[in-house]
């Protein structure tokens, strides 16, 4: 091993960090399509953004053509807490399964949200601060989102109200309490503090809740009170904005070790992630400076870009949001009650699905138990205990490692491990003890919720 | 802030991190008093100390004049998995006190067990697969030790047995299931795996366990398998050798910036964290060369050094391991429940009675609720969420730093940062509803507890 060389763990020094994001719309040559206002069918203006969300965010969200957005030097402040995350050479991975393969993975674990989303919550409570509101709503299923908004908020004293789906609430007290320690109000959804939620515990009585749901109330206890706006972590053209970070980090520390990558790897639920990981390679694939194999790695039981269609679809249940172009399973498919809540979403980013669409990057579904598999295999002997969404990603990088153990060939494969599994420990347990299943939808499931995708 | 000279988080390069374990009780002009044979009073030899130990580990124990260990190469790469730990600059917390004290922590939560326990856990078990063992036995408590044992035993191939106490084991599913995920095999304790798990069982039917009972059974089982060890995680001077990984670390990342600690505080348990992170500065105290005010920090409800005795006592309840000289509260003094389980152990390390008794360090005594609200401020403006344990460092470090705002002194105070709380929200539940009480025993309680003290 060439440990001289290259260290176990790139860091970046605090003056190579990125001070600006990378907007990957601005080198599309095919742009994402518009969000659709729902009511008029019709683009939504930067007016229109702005009731739901700050002004500062509905005009990154509309911006396609600004290649560089600088970072806020509040925000650059923020990030030196837990960034650079370290881009991570898996040598002993490499040992274990005797591939002539270099693995790299950027880990975004070492902060307490225990992820990548962090890197977006503290941008949309900046602005949300900036422009002089005193709050933020915002909904959470697993709580990774809810937690690093917490944080966020707590940094800049905002007021952050969390609609938690009801069943996560219960059944994850512990990141309940999390967001509690940092200040944040969390109310279990459906709730009987909105319309929207009355309406819903009225006609379901008991219901667990779900993310569209409480996707609903945020919106709605937003919109009740002029000094909060909506925010939200994944899916959004300013979400991938925001995350471009790891990518531009991973890039520059790649870049000072005169290192090239040929696959890159990530997971893919609304593509916060993989789409902020692969943005600057894409870039270099759009103009024409070097190319990549780029995979997103989605779960067999949610597969909206191996089976979804590409077509404008409702970001949520209650059908509040903009319309979105997408690669969906439409907005009423009901993914099985997997271990990786973070991937359990029906659709994809806007820019993701058009680069996939453009054959840009290709995408691969994976069973769960094969995923914790490869979790508990990278765990024992990369020391870190990944999330089971990140473990999709650990899975696949695998899989092409061992290819190059069969081919000979010595590949450098990029990851990227957005985040730790210490709050899935009932995931893991279900693993350790053998009672963890599979669950792939059949072809009639995604048609019939296909067919309710709105007519544009 | 100059945060242009000194940034956030020193990363000390691989090639500037140490590559020797430092040995403080070479330096000692009064060494620790020697560990007794229970059953003849006498010091323990090498010989004895084997039959429980691996070899090389006794020696270690028993080595009080070589000052430098070399660390083995293979120790040293598992340690690049996830060291070097950074130097934290609290830039947002010195801002949130407005003190003109400058405030760094040396932050060891950086790895999936969460601590520094991990630093001492791959010694020993490098030892054990060295001596040719197949396995090493330990107990756990609040399950830190024991999830770093299970990494370390994963990552070297080596049997790990941990008996957790039975409260924890039902309790703390979330910890069993980590050690489980790297292989361990868990037993709740007492068991009925053991004669002195099967005495205590009928003697005590449903009990809930100590540590005191986990650490015979533990012992008891490594002593029928020829090709296993006993293995612990604090207390013993092999343990505060391999912690002092962290004291050198933190003394090359400020050496790197020109800086000098004024003050340097660690949380004491049974003496780990503390010894390890102390033992470099109290050597150049010993040697002359500089002075450092050193701050030990202990729960009120279990002050063995505030409020203990320096006498020859039992490590174990059982009374099967070497009788040591230290602070002792008694070792059948009960602590109450408190929240930092890491911190309820009855006596001190040797090491650290020594040089306590000798003048070189002090040492307090804080509630725990006054340590969890230190907590909460500390994680809302650093981001990370705080071990309980840890929490008791910062209490003070926040302490000193409001003294220095009264006086006006730009003191440097430096505190250990042992872990994150993540398997400790049950207690930030009880903390953030209000519902956290203190406990200080009375004087009737430690006298009576310390009138079982052997007569050596």
């Amino acid at each position: 091993m060439s440990t001289n060389q290259i260290p176990y763990k790139i860091y970046l020094e605090e003056d190579e960090m990125p001070r600006a994001w990378y907007n990957i719309r601005a080198d599309m040559v095919n742009k994402p399509a518009p969000l659709l206002n729902p009511l008029t069918g019709k683009p939504m203006t930067l007016d229109e953004m702005s009731e739901i969300f700050c002004r500062e965010l509905a005009a990154q969200e509309l911006d396609d053509t600004t290649a560089y957005i600088p970072i806020p030097q509040e925000i650059l402040d923020f990030y030196k807490m837990y960034r650079p995350a370290p881009l991570v050479r898996a040598y002993c991975l490499e040992k274990k399964l005797g591939t002539p393969a270099k693995i790299y993975y950027k880990f975004e674990g070492n902060n307490t949200s225990g992820s990548h989303k962090l890197n977006s919550a503290i941008a949309q409570a900046y602005y949300a601060k900036q422009q002089g509101l005193t709050g933020v709503t915002t909904e959470t299923g697993a709580g990774q989102w809810g937690t690093a908004l917490s944080m966020a908020c707590a940094y800049l004293d905002l007021d952050c109200k969390v609609y938690m789906v009801k069943v996560s609430y219960e059944q994850k007290p512990f990141r309940r309490e999390v967001m509690r320690t940092y200040g944040a109000s969390v109310t279990p959804s459906p709730s009987m503090e909105t319309e929207v939620g009355r309406k819903i515990n009225a006609e379901f009585p008991g219901t667990n809740g779900s993310l569209g749901c409480a996707i609903s109330e945020a919106v709605e206890a937003a919109s009740k009170n002029p000094n909060y706006r909506y925010v939200l972590g994944s899916v959004m053209n300013q979400v991938l904005l925001h995350q471009s970070i790891i990518g531009l980090e991973t890039k520059a520390a790649l870049d000072k070790y005169n290192i090239k990558a040929d696959i890159i790897i990530g997971c893919a639920g609304g593509g916060s992630n993989l789409g902020g990981l692969i943005s600057p390679f894409v870039g270099e694939k759009l103009r024409g400076e070097a190319d990549y194999r780029i995979i997103a790695v989605e779960p067999a039981s949610c597969p909206s870009l191996t089976r979804g269609k590409y077509v404008y679809d409702y970001c949520d249940t209650g059908k509040v949001c903009p319309l979105q172009k997408m690669y969906t399973l439409g907005s009423g498919f009901m993914p099985a009650s997997s271990h990786a809540g973070g991937l359990r979403y029906h659709g994809m980013s806007s820019v993701v699905s058009q680069l996939y669409h453009d054959g840009l990057m290709e995408a691969v579904s994976v069973e769960q138990t094969s995923v914790f598999a490869a979790a508990q295999e990278f765990a024992r002997v990369e020391g870190i205990l990944p999330a089971p969404e990140s473990s999709h990603a650990i899975k696949v990088a695998i899989d092409e490692a061992l290819k190059c153990k069969e081919t000979g060939e010595e590949k450098t494969i990029v990851f990227g491990l957005t985040g730790t599994g210490y709050f899935d420990m009932y995931a893991y347990q279900r693993f350790n003890d053998g009672q963890m299943g599979d669950y792939i939808p059949t072809d009639e499931e995604i048609a019939a919720s296909l067919a309710k995708t709105p007519k544009v």
